[in-house]
């Protein structure tokens, strides 16, 4: 500093004089110029240092990224390691105009779920997620560990949903009505098992065997078990434009007490009655069902439809046939299409191109045949319209007039309930 | 580097020099130096291009904030986007010295919740809030989906909260005894619903119309409802100072079985014993309950009190009158004021002062009558000292001395249980 | 930026010059150079001061830290305070080959939790955890607020496991084989209670009291209440190298009601039958356990081993023995070793040394003996081999295979069933 000082003193006198100085005078400020460059230079030099210093601090800081695109994650970019945070809330208002059965206006908290999921390492993924519904009812639904060092290969491992039906596989946050069509009847619940999948461009195949749910264990008797396989082909795929063709089956062997049952809700889970319901079915061997899937989409217009049929073959008694299927057409009204994902053939969450939403209107015929042989579970089929408002991609409001008919109900009776029905959805 | 070292040694030879150079050394020295100049004047333009790169990076970093203020959240500063994990834990131990009734001396996990909240662009809110509470059992509490879009209004649907008492709206967090004063037997329960509420500078005001209870749900039969306001407002607010006024109500329908009750533990939940209990009352109509709320603080003092009366109006026989009163007074012991909110027309946590936390000291006396008519539910008068001690605003352990006096209890008899529990809370 | 190319412009021609210049050119040229190392220096000095603003902002930022090395931690580094989230994932298969007992072949999810754990500033830390276990059941386990504020003294208060059995305090992520051993139907539940604990660099003690279970709570009747305490020592240690002895114990009132019963799984939770169960005693006074705790590494190689006594006093009536012990090996094949923590008398994790994770083999013999006087609960031996698999440290798969054999069972039968398992535990 000093040194500075003098030189800078210097240099003022010699740049107030007039004169030319000497040679002498000239050379020793040459001289002290050198001194002042050669600071310079260690002061640039440690300027170096230190940025580099931080440069090197910001890159390892960089080594965990949080990210809020897909849910809150938290990601070690060294090894590979994530954790996720997120859940999903269905608040659901419905008022029934009945016709024989008592269905009970009323409000439910249809669905509330919080989970946990992330990745050990670059190969592995976890899920493990809680869900409270109905009533207070709190169980686990999606807790599994898969691996994923084959890509495109999947192997998972734990409680997850069988590949079963395009409506099954795709998120409650995503389906286009408030519940899914009658023969939902069909599709196998949450369960145990091992499955593996796959997928190319156009195509998506999965397998895997699997338990009984949780609630049915019984320590007298043996689990049953069941083998499902699902595969689906995009034969046609272009922006906003897509073919869905897709086949899916499950075979089933009931735990030792040999029983099965098969019911439906209006399509409305406020209420928790059943119109058809074939009662328990006793001496079952084994039960087939077989989904045999479509949809079709162009731009903001798409078509789904499915047709399910099970076989329950029973010891020393008739096999019986129960079907079902559902037809849609939506209409996204602001112009947007549903995001089909033909990796997983199923569909996405629609992402609202316009700052006040998405508007969407669908319809909907659902039938369901629950009577075979001496088995008298009841028809039903309705009819649907419905209409959603999509704030967010993760925000939407959803409304749905239903006009059910029985023919009869699961206890003979003709009866044609009419439904409003309105929810809150929010995932996180 | 070459050039750098030539020229320095060439500096040390000429600096070492005794006698001055002559016109064309001087000259060569000049322009070593100038080449020195430009090679450090590109050194600080290469150090200034990487601090603004590096500033830059800090810029895009800072779009996610982390912050511990207020819980843990992850928020993103563009979309408004935030997550939120908290939770509350509530351990309880407590002896009895019972009189008739045999209460059951014993440890309880009173409250542990866990919750994920957070904001869905600028003008959303949720909470998902999970309960495993008394004796394993597990629930929702808080799960909610709130619109701000036009503050200070702010519409909330879910399952939360009646806007009703003044105890009743401050949070299990935040009151000053362990358990809220016996006229809680009227409060409405967590029921799913919608309500609006607004606030100024000096006054709240909400109301809104709920459903039943989750754990209620029965098919049969058509869920009751009910419809509750609140208005606070604080004529005379200072540092430390306020003076609240309250008033809130509920009207209620039962579901269609017709049926109430109204019971109350005697203060402490580690029994589940009450000692006063209408019972079910059955034929009921409607109900009405209205709350006159007020509360005046001046620096550690402060006084609390609410009155309650609820209506039951039955077919075809008496209305039924029930109510209830507290008072009581608190007083920090360390000089802190307990923080009133006029905005919401409740209380907030104390925030202790001292490194060594803050002490509170409180007498509270509480009385309620189910005896009415037909309906011999019983009276309570409870006399309570409370000694809490706040390590941190998010942490405290709590005793409370309990001398209950029932004349006469839900079964006809006159008895004065005693009774000593402690606390441990912690909330994050 | 005028100037320096006046001044480049003039160097240039100056540089171009081959021939000496007057000395007047000379003094404009290094009065030139002055004004340029002036304005170097200003602008040295502006990059000193950016720089140091952003590793202040930089400084400001690392407040908070994300780490993500013992679970997914945020924290504040100036209040202390933190919250990490986690879990843990156990998914089970069994297969058995029963004898007279059916036992039920099938899968569970054996362990699913979530918790949020953290400190409050520096001296308080709290866990909140919650399990979703068997057939559905959720429930509150690690619950608890602990002080650290006299290190190495904890004190801590809530709901968590009494200290007792070397086995016992292992966490089950840690455990050699899928199931603790037969006798630890005489170790403690979970219970609400206060312990205080304390270690050195070769020990570790550790005493409290604790209430009944949470599902337990009745309320006419006291909750039982017990008090354990645990007391381990290696006197060898070193790299790769301990032995481990220790002993605990529990004394405990049952509630009231004077009832208790010992009973015991076969090693395996798919199944929820017990071949040996005393079934209810009662007329209790009191119980007392004690346990001799022994473990022993070399390398690869451990020893493990327990012995359990129980006595259980009865009112007028002769007092009960039962006992049991355990004794295990475990071999490292890919050359890790068992992780002994002697500051908590129990194990950690395993932290494969290789890419392609570590290999574990064990074999155990176990006995458990629950008949006395008049209760005859029977007696069973099992001879457990495993085979562990660790990918990640949070990442295991294990295969046990069981000869169990009853002589007699609680039927006073033999039976000699053999069961197959496997698990897939995943923790985060």
């Amino acid at each position: 500093m000093k040194r500075t000082l003098t030189l800078l003193s210097l240099i003022s006198i010699t740049a107030q004089a007039t004169e030319t100085p000497d040679l002498e005078t000239l050379y020793r400020l040459l001289q002290a110029q050198q001194r002042q460059l050669q600071r310079q230079q260690e002061e640039i030099a440690g300027l170096r240092r230190q940025l580099a210093k931080l440069q090197g601090k910001h890159a390892r800081k960089r080594r965990i990224k949080i990210s809020t695109k897909n849910g809150f994650t938290i990601k070690d970019r060294d090894s590979g390691s994530s954790l996720r945070i997120g859940g999903r809330v269905h608040i659901d208002q419905a008022f029934y105009h009945q016709d024989e059965t008592s269905l009970g206006n009323g409000a439910k908290l249809r669905r509330a779920r919080l989970f946990a999921a992330g990745a050990i390492g670059h190969d592995w993924r976890f899920k493990s997620e809680i869900e409270f519904g109905e009533n207070g009812k709190v169980g686990p639904r999606n807790v599994w560990l898969a691996w994923r060092g084959w890509k495109p290969l999947k192997v998972t491992l734990g409680h997850f949903q069988e590949p079963f039906s395009l409506e099954g596989m795709t998120s409650s946050n995503a389906i286009t009505f408030m519940e899914r069509a009658l023969p939902f009847a069909f599709t196998p619940d949450y369960h145990i098992g091992a499955a593996v999948s796959g997928h190319g461009e156009r195509w998506s195949a999965s397998a895997g065997i699997f338990g009984d749910t949780l609630q049915s264990r019984n320590d007298n008797v043996d689990q049953g078990w069941g083998s499902a396989a699902r595969f689906t082909f995009a034969p046609w795929r272009g922006d906003g434009r897509f073919l869905h063709l897709g086949l899916s089956g499950e075979y089933r062997q009931p735990d030792s007490r040999h029983r099965v049952r098969f019911r439906s809700r209006p399509e409305s889970y406020v209420t928790g009655k059943r119109l058809v319901d074939t009662r328990t079915i006793d001496r079952v061997q084994d039960t087939f069902k077989g989904v045999a899937e479509g949809a079709f989409g162009y731009g903001p217009l798409s078509l789904q439809g499915e047709y399910f049929h099970t076989w329950v073959e029973r010891r020393g008694l008739s096999t019986l046939n129960f079907s079902g299927w559902y037809a849609y057409g939506s209409w996204l009204l602001s112009g947007e299409s549903r995001p089909y994902r033909p990796q997983s053939g199923n569909f996405g969450r629609i992402v609202p191109a316009h700052r006040w939403g998405a508007w969407e209107l669908g319809l909907r015929y659902s039938a369901l045949d629950l009577s075979d042989g001496d088995v008298r579970g009841g028809r039903e089929r309705n009819l649907t319209v419905g209409l959603n408002w999509y704030l967010f991609p993760n925000l939407r409001f959803m409304a749905n007039y239903i006009l059910a008919d029985t023919s009869p109900n699961r206890d003979g009776r003709h009866e044609r309930p009419r439904i409003f029905q309105l929810r809150g959805q929010v995932d996180f």
